[in-house]
């Protein structure tokens, strides 16, 4: 079986490897037979690099809500702005300061180039806080050098000497605030090692580390350019050649270019580095930095503690998706939306086989399950210790069956269903057909759809406790709606009012008041074209009293659609609570 | 500085790390000092993997596009699916073979679990075919022998070697095709390596290999559990420890859970796979198979022919997202859509600079662009020989800077800025967008642009004091130049006439009529070659009545448009003086 690859008409004569632009050389590298053990010193980039890469970068109410979930899950180390190239960053940084959003043990850090007046500027945006980072950096490339810069080592090493004696200068105009230094050779992976040593031990000796107050060199592979093995080989000589080492911090910041900056940030963390700066799902220029949630994560399903709060993934990839305006791809690790997904038979087999031995073995050891060591095949982690659950996972039928009725769905009464809600109701689809057996027609799928979502549109089986009867808005134009309804209780229709930014947050508001608590996680809508009538179909994910689950409406008008959809969900998680108790705690 | 990071509640105790379940112990490992010098025995296996990983499994039409896709680009060894487990999976085998699609140097791959009715039906799709790989597996690691086979490691053998006798027996059945075979302990990563060795050459031994006839062994990351470097020392392990080294073929099979699946491909090849199986864009089970797509890029940007043609990758991905119907993430490796996107202002500056130092290379050794080495900063490849355009490259946002903005001005309409004007303009575009948000296509900075400095351009959004309605210029050539001119002030046209040393030092004379004091600072001017017409450009920076701004004329006449650009930097400052007040000092 001969190799019959044939070359390609690919111009590699325009590339030369990386081994002959940068000389790595560390045959006695020890990273390769250590291990991980605990967490490093996390830096959270999103609202600098991250930010800076977007298409719509975050508005001030954005960036709030971005440094505000970094600080919840447990971030004590935030690159907040670059406020010496952008005003709204200026603006922001401010806020934070003067709106006292830094708890004490959250240190806030800023990146300014090596230039004067960048730097006076720099620190008037960090005047009042308890403590900040100063992040300068200047490029220190072979090919920024010849390019860019048009100088040679001395000039680039006296654009950086400059600027931490400028840093040092303006630290005594707020004494106020602790200053911290971070220093980045910016395009070290470009950047002969000798020299970046060199350049980062002259600011070292300006920046005089001591054990109190040490200080960060941050290592950047602004461009990934060799494979991982490569930077955590560079890292480790760095390790070995910079001065005071003990009081300096060393840092990675890996860019994703070639598809290996988780890889690179885990071995260059095994090869000496103290500190990785990354943002959520990977964000950031082109191919983003590198991955916050897989590196958390990944250490969790070792056995090490991230120090971060993974506990609600789906709410973080939410939250970031909003602020980023940029969606996490179904196949991000731990977070996208198929990642839990099996959807081969001998997966689905071997997934649910493990489940039950595990159920057996807490029952064997008188144990609960969550005190067992995890061990389910296909599944590295527990989709629960994410707060994600367990439908995607084991209730997605075979292919044909969930494609299949999605498509039904689609062909025969216009629904397009979104890909979260086609694996919820295929596994309401799989119970009952495990239950009755036999094929599935696309009459019976739609009879259970109707049952399951739409309880009040058949009158011989209606049920549910809640339905609409007439909704009424009135919107001012000045962001708030004010709605009315009238809404039947079990037996008895009753008028309610209330308002909100929008028609759904002031029915969320009215069904409070009926001791049903909702929040939305997610909202679409479409019209149904293909049926001919102008009738619309909206699909929302709420949390109803704490369960999670789809709920649809149908209507002419969009905006009673999405409310028929919200008594959909509720009337489900209350048969729930009825009928399926078990539910609540899957 | 202090570490304040704190531990977190995450439920750390049910998991034990990798090196605790299974033990990789390779101290005198030598992958980290080897390099990669030719690309490896591909494999895509975006029919069987990546297939029965989408939520909608590819139709028979989708298939047949894939497959002409993969064969398009150069793959040789492509695995066409799992015929004895899908009835759709046997009619495509069928149809490739009796379509005679396959080429004569394509060889088709067929999976098959150890099991006798599923071998028959396997050797049954694959008759009539002229080759054939019979890929047969067994899953073999501790847990799935515990919970999914409840057997002991010789009862997982026994299934293995039952499958691999029962396959050279069927190979007699189809002796018209020549028959391949690969070995696949399925689950590796959880198999203790003695125990894979164990069972990879105790089917050897039924496989025979010999060096017309290698049998691969395919050695899969099932499920990723470890960092990358492990994978390599186990793929380093086994390499020393498979019979029959020769003849055997070392295939990687690597899938993505902890995101590191390219670090895993590329340092498993270093520690000496032969072969690697992957799909396009990493599609494949939860967090997919590795990226075939990466991995042959990464390769090509070290000067290594990939052996696959990447020169469209816009159309292989327009191709794969219809088959898949999923789409590529904006930011995956080499193909997603901001990955040559450079929002940053000082990126943006450096990459300017790096097409410039490579066009004046070019014009100084008398070669063309294309036969220089590739250095352009933040751009590791160049964007064309994938086949995807610059445009993409330079994006502007509220965080661009004057880099961007001109390389748009330049390239679109063939305006090369002075730096300071850069500078000045780069202001007004990001006031612009710091108030509305949002990216700035080149139209919308070329409208801004328009608005800001040609105000006579356009009739409907004309503004400005002063429009200059005709020139007329006669030299004595002694000197002195005579300058008549039709200028319209406010409302009123007349003409004017003054003399000077040259046409711009008698307008601001006449323009001194006028209540305007001008004095001239800087002037620039160049041809708009590129667009292709004979008109000029002229920058002026004046300072006007105490301000000093830039003023910019185009016309056919180059004199002609340097007198516009005074007047275009006329009408800013008085606008300026009007409206914005505060601009003066910007």
């Amino acid at each position: 079986m001969k190799n019959t690859q044939k070359p390609s008409a690919m111009p590699v004569h325009k590339y030369r490897p990386f081994h002959e632009q940068i000389r790595v050389d560390l045959p006695d590298r020890t990273w390769p037979s250590k291990r991980i053990t605990e967490a490093p010193r996390w830096c959270a980039v999103d609202l600098r690099d991250g930010n800076q890469a977007l298409i719509d970068p975050m508005s001030p109410e954005r960036k709030r809500i971005m440094f505000d979930l970094l600080v919840g899950m447990g971030y004590k180390e935030i690159e907040v702005g670059f406020p010496s190239a952008s005003q709204t960053d200026f603006d922001f940084v401010r806020s934070l300061i003067e709106e006292d959003a830094i708890p004490e043990d959250v240190t806030i850090q800023v990146l300014t180039q090596a230039r004067d007046h960048l730097i006076e500027r720099t620190y008037e945006s960090i005047k009042g806080a308890k403590q900040a980072i100063v992040h300068l950096y200047n490029s220190t490339s072979i090919l920024q050098r010849e390019v860019v810069f048009r100088t040679d080592k001395q000039g680039v090493i006296d654009i950086a000497l400059h600027g931490a004696r400028k840093c040092r200068e303006m630290e005594k105009t707020i004494p106020e605030t602790a200053v911290f230094y971070e220093y980045s050779p910016e395009s070290y992976t470009g950047t002969e090692l000798e020299f970046a040593a060199d350049i980062c031990n002259q600011v070292l000796a300006v920046f005089e580390p001591t054990p109190e107050r040490k200080v960060i060199i941050n290592l950047p592979s602004t461009v990934e350019m060799a494979s991982p093995n490569v930077y955590a080989d560079s890292i480790e000589w760095m390790g070995r050649h910079l001065d005071n080492r003990e009081n300096v911090i060393i840092s990675l910041h890996p860019h994703n270019d070639r598809g290996t900056a988780i890889a690179a940030a885990e071995l260059g963390y095994l090869a000496g580095a103290d500190r990785i700066e990354g943002c959520l799902f990977g964000n950031g220029e082109r191919t983003g930095n590198v991955d916050l949630v897989a590196l958390g994560i990944n250490l969790f399903t070792q056995g090490i503690d991230p120090q971060i709060d993974f506990s609600d993934v789906d709410g973080v990839k939410r939250t970031a998706e909003y602020c980023n305006q940029l969606p996490v791809p179904e196949r991000s690790p731990w977070a996208g939306d198929l990642v839990f997904t099996a959807f081969s038979g001998s997966h689905q087999d071997a997934i649910k086989k493990g489940f039950e031995a595990m159920a057996a073995e807490a029952e064997r050891t008188g144990k609960t399950v969550d005190e067992l060591e995890w061990a389910v095949p296909y599944l590295p982690v527990d989709p629960k210790d994410l707060g994600r659950s367990y439908e995607a996972v084991i209730r997605v039928n075979s292919q044909s069956g969930k494609g299949g009725v999605a498509y039904l769905l689609k062909t025969d009464h216009a629904l397009d269903l979104p890909r979260k809600l086609q694996i919820e109701f295929s596994g309401v689809v799989q119970r009952k057909t495990d239950a009755e057996g036999g094929e599935v027609t696309s009459d019976a799928i739609w009879n259970i759809f109707q049952d399951e979502y739409l309880p009040a549109a058949d009158d011989d089986a209606k049920w549910g406790r809640f339905e609409l009867t007439s909704t009424r808005t009135a919107s001012d134009f000045q962001g708030e709606v004010e709605l009315v309804v009238d809404l039947r209780d079990g037996d008895e229709v009753s008028r309610a009012q209330a308002s909100g930014n929008g028609p759904i947050a002031a029915f969320i508001e009215i069904m409070r008041g009926r001791g049903i608590e909702i929040s939305l996680y997610d909202y679409v809508e479409h019209t149904m074209s293909a049926s001919g009538d102008a009738k619309a179909a909206a699909y929302v994910e709420l949390d109803v009293n704490g369960t999670r689950l789809w709920g649809i409406g149908i209507d002419g008008d969009i905006s009673t659609a999405s409310l028929k959809a919200v008594v959909s969900a509720a009337n489900r998680a209350i048969r729930a609570e009825v009928r399926e108790p078990e539910l609540q705690s899957a």
